[in-house]
This record gives structure tokens, sequence and C-alpha cells, in this order.
């Protein structure tokens, strides 16, 4: 059971201590007292991941091998239909100013009925040569698939992580189809900004003094260029490349299932051939059913040998620099998996992709805390009784990098292969 | 003075705590508490590693680019004379029931005059094209060396490490040579079998309930391909590839001696060209005569710089699963290494080549502590002041593989490399 909640590590917030370390977290202590801990730089100390290479590395696929672009994995993470040759891009709703300057990265985080009917405006533009088709998944969350003959992923993300004048995509090599590809998505960005504006529900929020959702930034152009991804071995294009993906259960002999709120994680689940158990009331926000997705998860240890249970919000709160919503929500999961300290024969992994800072309202390189608790007997007990970023640092496993996790967890049950004799 | 208790990393077997957490060891904590300690993965996190895969490394041979398999190692470890193009397996005396099914790996680990005799009756047994010699080494183990023009290292190995039906050599390439010495190799065999199971001793063993030692098991064959093993530079074959291993002397500025009682750790030595000295009482079992090898080990720094001293019953009790032997064991060496810690101007090494749980009766990828001390001043004191897998990968040396064991003595004796100036 690798529980990971997303962007959990932090920095000092209050009185020196960072948001862990402030929550209280009987449960997980439990697990730290009971388990073996360590710290984790997940690609090496002052690399930042995005949440896609975080999971795939924390999965134990070397992301400057396997990933595929952002855009691929959210179109199979949120049901979206993806064919071979087909372009995907993770998109943002955001708020734009008359000139067009991004103001709001996430344009106040739309509901998802908002931000869905706003995504119908805009759901099907085609000009001549390239067809676009725009789903809205989650809260301001959504993909678009840019389908045509001309189309290439080499070209760069719009969304540049921050506020100030948009940045048109641009061709990133000297081909046809990069230009091509450029021009007719920045056209169809101003096309869409001509519908967003004016749309009713823009003209409601304005009045409510509410960020319009008037905008889309793109980021994590990929294409699928050979096969159906989830038949066998599974296929992307990264930069105009194909890179096979050896399925999970084929790599490790683990028959594996994901339980998720956010699309982009159940991309990363399905990429690698792992079964998505969809959750009712799994939103991947502060209002997720967490009860339902931790008896979820541990039902799915029935027919599963390994389970990867996700949860966001702590991510988001650190993307808001709200300590205090990060604080109450590590403690709301602390709560919930009581139940899978009951597990029989079961390993529990607590850990994150990466740290989210509230003070830096982004990821960040610095490492995050990791336990592994086991049946009596399996795994040693190290002394710390805390799980937090800083007492897990003195933890028996030392310091690890995500490449190395899942030799461990192998190691522990007994599956990892021998060298010599 | 690098002192190896093989096999002695373990998990909880006792209110938490591991064999080596359970045992009293003042000798060992002395060391630990004017010493610097840290924590060891071997070849990493989720490597297992054999015996001798775990020799080469912790010298500092990488053995991915020097392994050339446990025959040869376990021949030249044992004295058996070795040629060119000969090829050599390590082997176990084990039972088999009538229906060729494995029923203990060991043979309920005969003595050496029970295995030495009937090693005896199958020591010679020609074919047409092949010679085969089998040498008895201690207790269960032997090797066997197959002298044929047309004798393959290509060929699997018939100890697969469980119990169950025999699973016979293979080719493991398309060559004729393999797939004649897989056949050569199974005949023998069935042969010797035939002469094994109508031995008297046999028959008195039978009476007694105790297993027959009816059957041989071979695994890691491996060739002489190149030049005498031992002269300059040592050759071996592994996969009809040779390679040549560079001698510890010139390796590393240091002559050096290795005391141990199993012919495996011995070999190692001997391939990387150390002294081999024989102790009267070493036997690689809880019988052996630690005070001897203590001894013999101290006289040999005066004619060395470094010397390896292998203490191997700890590795015995974790395949046994016996951890009370395992505990016992480990005060045993305790006791013996008082004199140690009296030698003048003499850095102390105590760690381990693996951990064997004594759970799974098999070996692990969990780390294992190491502990260097020196004479007052050659080493930090880190605060650590027990010796056990938890408390030392609290200590100053922080998180090690073994690659990195030999630089960092050499560090401390002054002998490391400089690189700038």
């Amino acid at each position: 059971m690798l529980l990971v909640l997303d962007g959990l590590g932090d920095r000092p917030v209050k009185r020196g201590k960072t948001p862990l370390q402030l929550a209280k977290t009987p449960n997980m202590d439990k697990l730290a007292k009971y388990g073996t801990n360590g710290i984790t730089y997940p690609l090496g100390p002052g690399v930042v991941l995005g949440s896609d290479t975080g999971y795939l590395s924390l999965l134990g696929y070397d992301p400057y091998q396997f990933y595929a672009g952002r855009g691929i994995l959210e179109a199979l993470g949120s049901g979206v239909k993806v064919y071979e040759g087909d372009l995907a891009l993770r998109c943002n709703f955001c708020t734009i100013d008359g000139k067009f300057n991004v103001t709001d990265r996430r344009a106040g985080r739309p509901d998802d009925k908002t931000a869905s009917e706003l995504g119908k405006a805009i759901a099907n533009i085609s000009t001549k040569e390239f067809s676009f088709i725009f789903s809205h998944t989650k809260g301001h969350r959504g993909v678009l698939i840019i389908r045509s003959k001309s189309a290439s992923p080499m070209v760069s993300d719009v969304d540049n992580h921050n506020v100030g004048p948009v940045t048109w995509s641009k061709p990133i090599d000297p081909s046809d189809g990069a230009k091509k590809t450029a021009e007719a998505l920045n056209d169809w960005l101003r096309k869409a900004h001509q519908i967003l504006k004016v749309h009713p529900i823009n003209k409601e929020r304005a009045k409510k003094k509410l960020p319009e959702v008037n905008f889309v930034i793109t980021r994590g152009a990929s294409m699928l260029v050979e096969g159906a991804p989830l038949k066998g071995a599974t296929y992307s294009g990264m930069y105009g490349k194909s890179v096979k993906i050896q399925r999970f259960e084929e790599r490790y002999g683990l028959k594996a299932a994901c339980v998720a709120g956010g699309a982009l994680y159940k991309g990363v689940a399905k990429y690698l051939g792992m079964d998505v158990i969809d959750v009712k009331g799994a939103t991947g926000g502060f209002d997720t059913d967490l009860n339902a997705k931790v008896a979820s998860a541990a039902r799915a240890l029935k027919d599963n040998d390994f389970v990867f249970l996700h949860v966001k919000a702590t991510d988001v709160a650190g993307h808001d620099g709200d300590w205090q919503a990060k604080t109450k929500f590590i403690e709301k999961v602390d709560k919930a998996i009581a139940p899978l300290l009951k597990l029989k024969d079961t390993i529990i992994v607590v850990t994150s992709d990466h740290s989210t800072p509230c003070a830096l309202k982004a990821h960040s390189a610095d490492p995050v805390p990791i336990v592994i608790w086991g049946p009596e007997g399996t795994v040693r007990i190290d002394g710390v009784n805390k799980f937090d970023e800083v007492t897990a640092s003195h933890g028996g496993l030392g310091r690890l990098s995500n490449k190395e996790v899942m030799p461990i967890l192998l190691g522990i049950i007994g599956k990892a292969p021998m060298y010599g004799t």
C-alpha cells in the first residue's frame, strides 16, 4: 500500500515547524514508530519534479527515459480518447486582463460546474488543417487534443507557471509541423478567449468580483505515436521519439491498482498498465471523500499485490500558500488512514512525490519523508517515532532517491533479484 | 583489520530487535563508541548479493565487472587444482527422494568426515569426452571440475536454492559445447546418485533417520580461460569472456592476507592475490576456533598492511532461521575479538557482506552496519555507542555502498589519491 500525499514536504511555517510537524498525526506516527524511516531526494538534490515525473520516478521508472510529456498522461487519466498521431496538451483555465497578461493561473479555482460549462463552449473548434478538442477534467484543469496530419509535439508551453504576459507557443524545432502547430495553437487560444470572455458565466463572475475564466494556458505537448497505449506495452511520443513503457506488472511481478482523484495520477497509473479504480467522491480537492478512497484502496488489495493511493490536496494547499489548510488536511488524512493500520500481511509506505512549500507556492527540490511499515519482523524499527521531514531524516533507511524506493520494497517482500550465489 | 561477520544483518526477531541488537557485544560497542559508524547498502538498495559478489564488492571490486562465477572462486579457495580450460562448479551434497525431488538442500549438514568419505566415492568419474573430478571441501560443500575440450561454462545451475524437483542443467547458449556439457553434467549427477544411494554411510544414516547424502546439486559454472590466476594478474572466464583482475596489492598498495574458514572466502582472497593463511580449527561453522583465527589475523598484521578476517556462522544461523544461535554466535565473536582492541596503529573495521534474516532463511537486500575504529585521532567519534543495524544508521558515515568502503579506508590511512593541487 503506497500512500502518497502530493506535495507534502514543506519548510518551516510557524515556530520553526513545517505543516507536517505542526499537524497531529497519531496514525502516521505509529507507522514511523514501528517502521523504518528515511528522507528522499526524489530525483537527486536540486531537481524540482513535476507531478508526472514525480510519480513515474516514485514507481521506479526513470523519467529521463520514460517521461512522455504531461499532455498524454493527463488525457489518459481523464478518460479523453486519444488516437495515434493525436497531440495532447494539459490545460489550465486562467484569467487574463485586457492586455493579455495572466493575472491568475487558475482563474480563482472555478468549481467543476462552472469550468465544465465553459469547457463545452470551446469543446470543438476546427480550422482547415487542425481539429481542436477541448475537455474539461477537474476544477481549473483540462486537456486539449490537437488532431491534424501537420501536428507536431515540438511546441513550447504557453503556461510558464507565472503570472504576467502570455508567452505564446513557439516552435522548438525548425520543422514545418512545429511552426504550423504553434501558430494554430495560438490562433485557437485567441478564439477560445473571444468565446469565453463574452460567456454569460463570466459576466456573472465579473458582477460577483470573481476572476473571469477567460483564457486557457497549455503545457506538456506530447503525441501518441505508436500503437494503443494500454494493450500489452504502452507507447508514447516525446519530442518525436517513441518510448516503450514496460507495464508495472511485467516489471515487478506485482498486479497493481491505483486510487486517485486527479486525472494526472490516474493517467500515470494507466500509462503503466495499472488498474485504475474510480471512487465516488474522489475529487482531488480538500472535499475529497478520504474514507471512501481508503476503503476502496483496502478492498483493492484483495485482487492486487500493490495499491497506489494518491491524495492531492496537500499539494493544492502548498500552491495556495495556505499552511493552515495544509496542516488541517494532513490531520484529516491521518484520521482517514486508521483502517489501513489494521490490514494483515501488508507493507504500508507513506511518502510524497515532492515538496510544495507554502512559502514558495510552487514545487521545490526539498527532500520528502518516507516511512515503510510492515507486519512484525519485516522491517527494522529504527527509533524514529514521528512522521515528518526532519525526524525521518534520522531514520534507518538513511537518504534515498526515488529510484531506490521500489527496489527496497521488493527487497522487503523477498522479490529483489540476487546477483551472485 | 577488516572483520566481516557473514550475513550479520537481520530483521526484528524478538521484542522488535534483531539478533545483533539482542546480543551483548561490549567489544563491538566499544569500537562503535570510539569509532565512526554507518549503514551500507552493499550494491545499492534492493540488490541481494551472493557471498562471492558480496566480498568482491566489499573489497572494492565491482562485481558486475570482476565477477567470474562461483565455481572458480570455490575451487581456488579450497585448494583444488585448476588448469586453463577447466570448468569449475560449486556443489552441495543434498538429499533427494525416489522421484528426484530435492528434500534437503544440504542433506542435514553432514559432518566433514561423512561428506569427505562420500566425496571419495565419486571423486573420479570419466566418460569418453569428459573427466569429472569431485572434491569435498567443508560440510555439505564441494567443487566439481569438468575437464574436456568440449566443456563450456554456458550451462544453467542445478541448485535453484529451493527444494522440489531437480532442475537439470540446460545449455544457456546454442553452442555444441554448452549442449554437450549440460548433458554430460546431468549424466554425472545420475551416476553419482547411483553410487551415493547404495553407499554404506547412507544405509547407516537411513537407519538413524538422518537425511541421506545421496545427490549433488551444482551452481556457478565458470572456466579458467587464460593464464595462471595467481601470477601477476588473474584471469577467469564468465560466460566465455575473460576478465582481468587487478591484484589487491597493485590496486591499493597494501600487502594483504586473509584468514577464513570457508573455501569461497579463501577463493575470493586468492583470486585477488591475497596471501591465504590456513588456521587449524577454522571450520566456517559454529565450532570454528575463533581465538585461533583472531590470533592468526593479529599475527598476520606484522607482515601485511591489510588483513581480511572472515567469520561464517552468523550466515549459517540466518540460513537455518535460528536467531538464538545467531545471537549466541555474535556474542562469541565479540568475546574473541578482545585482543584486536589492544592492537597498536591499527584501523579496525567491523561489517558484513549482506543481511541473512532468520525470518527469510536467505540473503536479503537489507543494509548492514559498519564501524571504523582507529587509534586516537584517526577517525571522528560520532556519538554512536552501540554496534547494530539501527544505531549505526545514525552514525557519522551516513549511508554507504560497498564500493565506497575501501576508498574511505584508504582516506583514513592517508593513501587516497588527490585530485587537484
